[in-house]
């Protein structure tokens, strides 16, 4: 019955009801209605199935009720050989599933994952035409749990919900830093968590080859310090992503960024080694040789193992940031190009592509690379990931290429949730035709891996590329900001609960940093000062610390700051409610003082205590020196908006000044707050300004006076 | 120079010098002095090897350099293969390690593990037999690194290290709660830091069969519910192990203990079947039957198998707490005992175990098992380990036998670590014989596993074993429980650093009881009562929640409490130094008041609120109203201290029953600190008897009144 209603409102083109009642579902289902009542959870909770047996959404159920168990604390009833108990027929359970089909055993680009859970105080009832579908109701249906003093409870709901992307993919580059096994799987399973389905992992770069060849071992025996996977591994990975919905894409990056194939063998490159593996970071010289035989005999090898190994079609050859250097320096590879006519370098690439697709349509496989192989003759139906931005997608798909936006979604570089989530991969105002709409498959978060190790991976990973999720899941008009930040922090506990350890890393690694020497009140200090750093963004961290390699330990100040801090946007919200109006609320303004008072007290306490006298805390101290300032100025200003006594000119200018040093950033963190404290000192000392000016020409002027923000750029 | 001076004075029978000079090293070395000055620590720093190379200490060292680099923040110079750079010759390196013998591949009972560490200003040398000891060296130079405003360093120092006993122990039960192999690795890991060098692997139980036969895969496809071990993950288990200088001794427990394997063939137990694997806790009734000669077909297939798998000559076979249930029962197996005069049930256990020795010595294997195995017949060499008693290792070695304690040593049952540390396997005051104590080889702690997941496995076992493992390795005189508290606090982050997660785990674990409406106060508050609280203590875990299966989630109030709260030992220890001294502390007393107020804000924030609503917290509100109990009581008799206004006799008792409500258990926690506050109040009641008694009557006396704490026990 509420199938039909439900599916009737798509049909008819009603507008879309992307958050119809209050929750924290993350995506944001693409239809949800509030019912009456809640299905109370108990230990008493059953779960059968309508229909034929589905070992995947079996699976899936068994670890979706052992999550629930894990966070409920309830037990609930198994037979003797450990079974979850089923209620006696559909009618007695607690949650009925229907899947009308087994799907693929390995998941497909643009299967069917549509599902409608329709949650009554007596029953929970979740429908899908496939197995993918079933999964993806199951962990909504997780996100809707929750608890008030009566008990654990399901609110009363109906949904039906589809995704608007059939791409929505993470990456993670297991090459500049190796990330083992247990990384991959718990990040599959975060994945899972927000509906995310395809695990692209970048297997080989100048800095390890990450993949073990059985015909060529040299490779991985050479170029990985011993970090590799298996192919057993590999195909047990793959098993692990397929039993939660999502394919894995391997990507073998070629003919650039190649160092580590030419450790084991120079002569494919074009330039004479010997080559050792790459230890630092940056875009290397080291390309294949196109015009070199034996680059295609071990390619054909390779690839054909590889397309073995992984059962997607789609396959990654990179292609990108070749910088042309060893090319250029080559006569005898000059002087193909022109024997073949090939112009120039770029179209030396596409020979090399055109060759590569040759092997890969032998195994059955389709081309993917980053924008650059978009070139003339690349093979119909290659799929363009562009990380150079939307004139990426507009240009692929303008000649009829499937496209994947990675721009945008660089995750690797520490910016804010928001940024990313705002970023679409069709955004309505985009110059795309209708065909050109149908060929944008969706979007890729990126996880490059310059400055992540196993430890702190998971810290720029989540809860961001929840918000990526859902711009890639839900309807293009979910687009609320602050109810994704507050989800988002609610998602955040779900991931972790999960198994994943963005938060759950700190606690170890502040004991660490702050050394034998500090107090459970440093120790607490030091965390509040943590909490409103942030990473250096783009990629203003190379620039930070040019000296380190893969051999540096991440576990610094930089390190245990996160993207996005929420102690800075907090603040900066509130400092926006206080400056905008025009009557100051002096009970906001009482909040800031205890902030900062607060802060100050840590600050305090780790310049003239922890960080005066530990070794890893001496990077900290122009950051505290920094933090001091802001902290100072900012009690400064609030005084005198509560006084109405405005600055001078003279000392809002050297105020001013004291703020862009305190912004510049040290060990590669800045504190973010240093923006609201100018706007602070700003609408402090033009207070006089306001009562004259509208709500607009006040905010203006104020931005004027502080400056904007600058965009997000990336780059890979 | 040194190694002569120092070997001197053992030879000489001179006193040992067990903490000649401050330091944090865990065990205390047999011989330490302080030397002058100090090798400074830097990027800088290398190593040479003298001699040959060898390999497993290579890799030590490489472990260790990187275990410096992640706690400093330092690199060192690598080559561009990765290897670290070592000086160019040893003279010029920062560290030379001279290891005379490659030792073992795999190590055995008695290998040579001493070693000296001669650490001066300008260079640190290493000087070890054997590849134990060296590895043992490293393990202690590493603990020896400190900071302070100046940089990283390690003291100038001589160090002569060897172990007093040469099986020291940790066994891990992986049955009733399995433990992947991650969790192994991550303790042995932890076991190596302290000098441990058995690990202990119990695989068989009525609740699991932990390792794959393949020739009887029955065995564990039936009875492990898929958690197992690959014969595969075991041999890399072993040589994990080898890596870092430990022993795995495998533990098949029978004929007892035995429900899993009659799981698949229930034709060998001792009544008819069929058998479920055992979901509850408890000495169960399913054995083997010792008069079936397919009982015998069986083990020899799979002893031989397992005598393969496992290189070290001792095999455990258990061989404890049959009920004799079974045998009682079964009409068959008395009239067999009847038959061969084996006189009762303990005889047919000896024929039993004749029946093992056979098949274990054909394989060159040495039996071991817990007391009961220790009857007249019991062949020669076998190895006793008690879990019952002092009586235990004086039986087995007064008849000859090698003994292993384990009593006292148990470390599920959530003792003080000082309980522990006191337990000696050979007492000097122990009536033994000079022949008896040689054949004392060790000790074992022991994680029985009915109340820990992978979670919180390790904050039942650490830092808590490397007291034992102190009591294992040092001098019999090294007893000051002061300094070793002091130390397991600076240990206990060194075990963090090396991979245990028994602090790591609380941060995530209390955000998931806490639940998603936790602010971030709440979850300082529910910290700060976690931290006085403790588990319950012994086998009261199974009585409070006799309803706990294998399947209950264990992350309640429980499982986020620790054994030996070092929070309650504060307290406990400023109230017995308030209470002692004949002339009140003011100063102390002060902060004692200040402690009961931050204890009082949490305990209000959390009964108040968070408490009121979670579902998951309703259980602590008993807890919570103890605790507000003994603050209040608590700040009375101080304020009685101060004002010299003592309570009457009849608000004392009223006082006093309620703190012995107080002290009752809770959702199998309790609150040691009660002791405390009980003592606290006596002493303010009867303050003024203290003038007219010495210190040690006036001790007496609040003994008297309070009563005295209950010994330790121990079973499994």
């Amino acid at each position: 019955m509420y199938r039909t209603l439900f599916l009737g409102s798509f049909l008819l083109g009603l507008p879309v009801v992307a958050n119809a009642f209050d929750n924290d579902v993350m995506p944001v289902p693409a239809l949800a209605q509030r019912g009456q009542g809640r299905l109370a959870l108990t230990g008493d909770f059953t779960v059968a199935f309508k229909g034929t047996g589905n070992p995947r959404v079996k699976h899936a159920l068994d670890r979706a009720l052992l999550r629930v168990e894990q966070r409920t604390g309830l037990t609930f009833a198994r037979s003797s050989d450990g079974e979850y108990l089923a209620g006696r027929k559909p009618g007695d359970s607690s949650l009925v599933i229907e899947c009308e089909s087994l799907g693929n055993d390995i998941p497909a680009l643009g299967e069917d994952e549509s599902y409608a859970l329709a949650v009554s105080p007596t029953q929970a009832k979740l429908h899908a035409a496939n197995t993918l579908g079933a999964m993806h109701g199951l962990e909504t249906l997780l996100q809707l749990v929750q608890s008030d003093a009566d008990g654990w409870f399901i609110p009363a709901v109906s949904i039906e919900d589809r995704p608007r992307f059939p791409w929505r993919g993470l990456m993670i580059d297991v090459c500049r830093h190796w990330q083992p096994m247990e990384v991959i799987k718990r990040n599959l399973d975060g994945m899972a968590l927000v509906k995310l389905n395809v695990l692209h992992l970048h297997l080989t770069e100048d800095q390890g080859f990450r993949i073990e060849s059985k015909l060529f071992p040299r490779l991985q025996q050479l170029g990985s310090d011993g970090h590799f996977f298996t192919q057993e591994e590999m195909r047990d990975l793959i098993r692990y992503a397929a039993e939660r919905g999502i394919r894995v894409v391997p990507e073998f990056d070629i003919p650039g960024h190649a160092t580590s194939w030419v450790v084991a063998y120079p002569e494919l490159a074009s330039a004479p080694g010997p080559y050792v593996i790459e230890r630092k970071w940056g875009v290397k010289d080291p390309v294949l040789d196109p015009t070199n035989p034996q680059v295609y005999d071990l390619l054909e090898g390779f690839l054909g193992e590889m397309a073995d190994l992984f059962p997607d079609p789609y396959l990654h050859i990179g292609g990108d940031e070749n910088n042309g250097v060893q090319w250029n320096a080559n006569p005898r590879i000059q002087a193909f190009i022109r024997e073949h006519s090939l112009g120039d370098n770029a179209g030396l690439h596409t020979y090399f592509n055109g060759k590569i697709h040759a092997i890969l349509a032998k195994h059955g496989k389709k081309l993917t690379g980053w924008d650059e192989i978009l070139h003339a003759g690349l093979p119909a139906g290659s799929v363009v990931q562009s990380w150079r931005g939307p004139d990426g997608i507009a240009a692929a798909t303008r000649q009829g290429f499937p496209a994947v936006l990675s721009n945008g979604y660089y995750i690797d570089l520490c910016y804010t949730a928001r940024a990313h989530y705002l970023n679409d991969p069709a955004p309505e105002d985009a110059t795309l035709t209708d065909d050109q709409r149908k060929l944008v498959l969706g979007g890729e978060a990126t996880m490059w891996s310059e400055w992540v190790t196993p430890e702190t991976i998971d810290s720029r990973t989540w809860p961001r590329t929840a918000a990526i999720a859902e711009r890639l899941w839900s309807p293009a008009g979910v687009r609320d900001v602050p109810d994704m930040y507050r989800r988002l922090a609610v998602v955040s506990r779900r991931l972790e609960e999960a198994g994943l350890r963005h938060e759950g890393y700190l606690d170890p690694a502040l004991r660490r940093l702050a050394g034998d020497g500090a107090s459970g009140t440093d120790l607490a200090a030091l965390r509040v000062f943590v909490d409103v750093l942030e990473p250096v963004k783009h990629y203003e961290r190379g620039r930070q610390q040019p000296d380190h390699t893969q051999f540096t330990p991440l576990n610094g100040l930089a390190d245990c700051s996160r993207p996005d801090s929420a102690a800075s946007r907090d603040f900066s919200e509130r400092v926006e409610a206080v400056i905008r109006e025009n009557n100051i609320d002096e009970g906001e303004l009482n909040r800031l003082v205890e902030t900062l008072a607060a802060w100050n007290s840590s600050a305090d306490r780790l310049t003239n205590g922890l960080a005066a006298k530990s070794p890893r805390l001496e990077e900290a101290l122009p950051l505290l020196r920094s933090w001091s300032v802001a902290i100072r100025i900012g009690r400064d200003s609030i005084e005198s908006l509560r006084t109405g006594k405005a600055a001078s000119p003279e000392a809002l200018k050297s105020e001013l000044a004291e703020l862009e040093l305190a912004a510049l950033p040290h060990a590669a963190a800045e504190l973010p707050i240093i923006n609201s404290i100018r706007r602070l000192a700003v609408a402090a000392a033009i207070r006089d300004q306001r009562r004259a000016l509208d709500d607009e020409a006040w905010l203006r002027r104020l931005n004027e006076l502080t400056g904007a923000e600058k965009p997000a750029t990336s780059r890979h």
